[in-house]
Parts: structure tokens; sequence; C-alpha cells
């Protein structure tokens, strides 16, 4: 999920409504995951994974280093192959499916799983995904969405990818109670956690009163935003994660390198640009980090540890 | 083309055997394109554009050196857009299209422009295409291949390009008499010269008795091939250059960056790999395959040219 676009649905979506079915648990997440209920637990999840080489080598190399520990794939993209290879031979990676929808990059360009006759409504007039989430969402038929979702898990098994949860790059899933829905029903078919945070519940109503208590859905995500300069890019992550609250946290980031392949993929966004996942990087496999982790006693945790809750 | 397909192919098919109808043209090539009968004429020609980003940058300088006057472009892969974003802007280039039936990099791939229900025959069991021209061919459904190489040639057309030839990534086309006749006749029916030499015909019998004294074949081409040792690159083109007959001649170049993303597709296949096409770019846009020019006094000129032929 590229943040803009999380952005963007958390401003227009809906107002507060807890349902019942979703607040049943008393337990806290935390606490069903064996821990205190103040225990302070973090994912630091990468997105976007398959995109393009410059993301797979950051993202691999970053988790060589321990503090970033989990990541999601794109299956309909050029380098999927690659991150499925890394993904058979480290079957003990937390890695999900990305599950995509748009195409959001001007000069390089992709199409879904399945054959495009039968998912035309999820393809501009180039018969590539749409570029925004919002066109993507506003077009698409659901059985097609649900079909293309559905090809994305199966291509990713048949790759050999055991996935532990499901997100959906650009949010393009959380746009409507329809697309949720059907995002949701694939999710526990397959008995895998989706990225839900009750801190999205007051933007989106749907969330709430689709979710049942068996779900499992963390309590908060972060992610930084344009409106951090570049020259502060360590000290928004420091200090929110100083301010981190009790429960699940998952830190959403973008990796890759600050190289010409990424330079022209996002040549026309410097938002989630090849300078911007460099910075990620940067301060995501850093000392700093690595000691703020232990300062702050925040604890790694994975989406398989959450994905256990749903086996029970 | 990769030209150890093309040498694959050329040393495995058939005997000479010169057709009449191919063989009626009296005028050389050269004659009919204006020039003297003992002129040396070269076309400088780059393929799999539109591949990657690297392909794209490194072809684009060397089109702008005016040493590389020609290329074709890969229609199905990650990064055609970008490239028919230049080819808009620059309608002078002379661009054809290298139809492509095959995925060679096994971390890196691509599949059909068309649905892919409809070819199914020309998909591998994940997907996408085959990796290599022989088992794209061996598997191949003559009319699936028709209805791919159409929509490419009409997904360019939409895009904006006028393609000036057309020709075959790794010579999927000419591996067989039914794969070279639709070929031919889907450029016959856009009136677009196809890559094919004199010198080939003696190693393929079809080729002659399949071309008509109408259509437009060049006298011979000339690739470097892995026997060259990667300090001998310089001297080999300098050394064939040298040697030029007259008539009509392509040298068939692959450029790109030896960069991260190229040496991340071709990472298992250093042929055609990614220092090799840097060494490529070296030379062809060197002060010294300038002199060489004008010392052996080689005129650049275009498929564009050839095309006026089948206009007429």
């Amino acid at each position: 999920m590229r943040p803009t676009i999380a952005i963007a649905f958390c401003l227009c979506v809906g107002s507060l409504v807890l349902a019942p079915r979703a607040a049943a648990q008393t337990r806290t997440l935390a606490e069903r995951l064996g821990y205190p209920a103040d225990a302070k637990l973090l994912i630091v999840h990468a997105d976007d994974l398959g995109m393009s080489h410059s993301v797979n080598l950051a993202t691999i190399k970053a988790f060589e280093s321990g503090l970033v520990n989990s990541g999601s794939i794109m299956v309909p993209c050029p380098w999927f192959f690659e991150i499925a290879t890394y993904a058979r031979g480290n079957p003990q990676a937390d890695l999900g499916l990305h599950l995509t929808l748009t195409s959001e990059w001007t000069a390089f360009r992709w199409g879904p799983v399945t054959s495009k006759d039968r998912v035309s409504s999820l393809l501009d007039k180039n018969g590539y995904f749409y570029l925004t989430e919002s066109d993507a969402a506003a077009k698409a038929d659901v059985k097609e969405v649900e079909m293309e979702i559905r090809a994305q898990v199966e291509r990713a098994r048949a790759f050999g990818i055991q996935p532990t949860h499901l997100d959906s790059h650009m949010g393009t899933l959380y746009q409507s109670k329809a697309l949720f829905e059907v995002f949701l029903k694939v999710a526990r078919e397959y008995k895998l956690p989706v990225r839900v945070a009750k801190t999205w519940f007051s933007q989106a109503d749907f969330l709430p009163s689709t979710l049942s208590p068996d779900d499992v859905f963390i309590d908060r995500t972060l992610d930084i935003n344009p409106a951090v300069a570049p020259e502060d890019w360590a000290k928004f992550y420091t200090e929110a994660l100083k301010k981190l609250e009790p429960g699940v946290t998952e830190v959403i980031i973008h990796l890759a390198y600050d190289d010409a392949e990424m330079r022209g993929a996002t040549f026309d966004h410097p938002n989630w640009g090849a300078a911007w996942r460099q910075r990620d990087l940067e301060f995501f496999t850093s000392d700093a980090f690595r000691q703020l982790l232990r300062d702050e006693k925040i604890k790694l945790i994975t989406w398989r540890e959450l994905g256990k809750l749903l086996q029970k």
C-alpha cells in the first residue's frame, strides 16, 4: 500500500461506528498472542515486493538485518519470479501477498494474473491495471475482483509461497464495503489475517461491521507521509516509536535503492519514490533503529503469529 | 533477437535452395534504394527496447549519438510504456517492433498482449511466454501466434507508434516455415519489411521459397557472439566493419548499462547479459566507430528507407 492512498482513503470515508461483532473480544490482541496487555509489539513491514529488482534487493538486505521482519508480495509484477524464488528458499520469512489491482508508475506497467477477457473491468484502455486506486475501485466489478485476487493467491501458492497474511496495494480493497467484503471472504477461506487496524474504524464504518470477533485486526498502523522533509526522516520514525502505545502496531515501509531502475519507475512521483525508499531502507536497517527497539522495549512480532490465532 | 538463438537456428536448419521467386529481382537492394551497387550500407540496430529501463536509457543515449540509428520494441514488456512515449515524441526515429513470443530471463518475466485464454499454446505452466525460442516454436499454435503478433502491432499503433519494420525476438518466428509464413503475412498486410538476410537462405530453405520478388530482404546481418572475449569486443566489430562487403548489412546489437537492474535480469546468463550490453553501448557510441564509418565509407541507412520500397 502506498500511504498517500491510505491517507486519501482515511480522509474521505464515513464516521465511527463500532459494531458489536468486532468489539466483542474482551482480551486485547497482545493478550491473545500471549503477551502482557501493556507490551509494545511491532511488525516492521515492507510493501511492494516483486515490483522491481531494486525493491527485491533492498528488502532482502533489510530482512537479513533482522530489523525488518515482514513483507508482502505483488504477484502480477514483473519481478515476482525473483521474490518467489527467495520465498521458497526462506520458508521462515514472514511473507504475505500485497494483492494488486493498480499499476501506478506511468512508464512501468503490469496487468492481471487472470486472462484479460475475464477481468475487463479491472483494466484501463491500454490493458493494464488502472493507475489509481480510486479509478480501480470505481470501475471494478466485484466478481472480477474476487476472481483476480483468488488467482493471485493461487499463483503464489503454485510457486511454493505459503503466505502469512494479505494486504492491499494502494488500499484499493478498502475503498468500499463491497471490495472489503470480498477481500475478507477470500482471506477467511485461506485462514489468513488481513491488514486492518482499529484506528481505521473511525474512518470507515464498514470495517468493524464487516469484521467478526474471530477475525484478527491490529491496533494501529504507522507510516510516514510526504509532509515529512527528507532530513527529518529518522526524527519522524524515532519520535513515533518513542511514543509507541502498547498493543500491536504495524509500521508500513517501502524499501528500494535510489538507483536508475527506481528513478525510472518513479520519475514523476517523488512521493514513495526512489529516494524516499532509500531513506526508509537506511533508517530501518540502522543501528539507531536497533538501539531504539531495545531502549523502548519494543518487541518485533510477525503476521505469522497473528495468523495462528485464526488456525486455533 | 538474441544472436545465440540466431546461431543455433542457423546451424540446424536445412540447406540452400534459392527459389526462383525471391531470386527474380535483377537490381541489387542498394540499387533499388538509389545507391551504387558497390555502396556499403549499414543499419545499426539495437534490439530489445522496452524490456527494461536500462535498455531504454542506453538505447536512447545511443540514438542521440547518431551512430545507432534503428531499433525494435518489445510490446509485451514492462517498460514498453516508457519507450512508446519516446517513440511518440521522436516520430523520425527508425523504430520497428521486436515481436515477442519468449520471456527468457528467469527472474524477470512477461506474457502476452492477448488475453491468456486465447493464446494458451504460447504460455508456460506459469502463464508467461516460454523461456526459449525452441520451446515456444514447438508448442505454438500458428493461429495463436498470428493473433498475438497482430495484437502486438495493434497495441503499438494504439500507442501512436508507426513501426518501420518487424523482427522477431530470439528468432522464434524463423524457427519453422509455418511461423515464418504467418510473420510475413502480417508484415505484408502492414506493408512493413521484416528482418531477413540473403545470407540466411543457405540455412533455411523456406526463407527464399516463401519470399517474393516484391519483398525486401537485406544482404546480411552481423552480430557478435560468445566466442569473442570481452577484451576483443572493439577488435571484432572493427575487423568486421573493415571487411564489410557492399550491399545492405544490419549489425544487430544489444544495448544497456551494466547496472543493478540488468545484472538482476541476466544474473544466470552472461551471454547477452549486462556487461555484454554495456560493451556494445561503448563501442557503438565511440569516436572510434564514428571514424571507422568515415574511413570505410560506410553509409548508415534505416529500415524506413527499405520500407518505402514496399509502399511504391
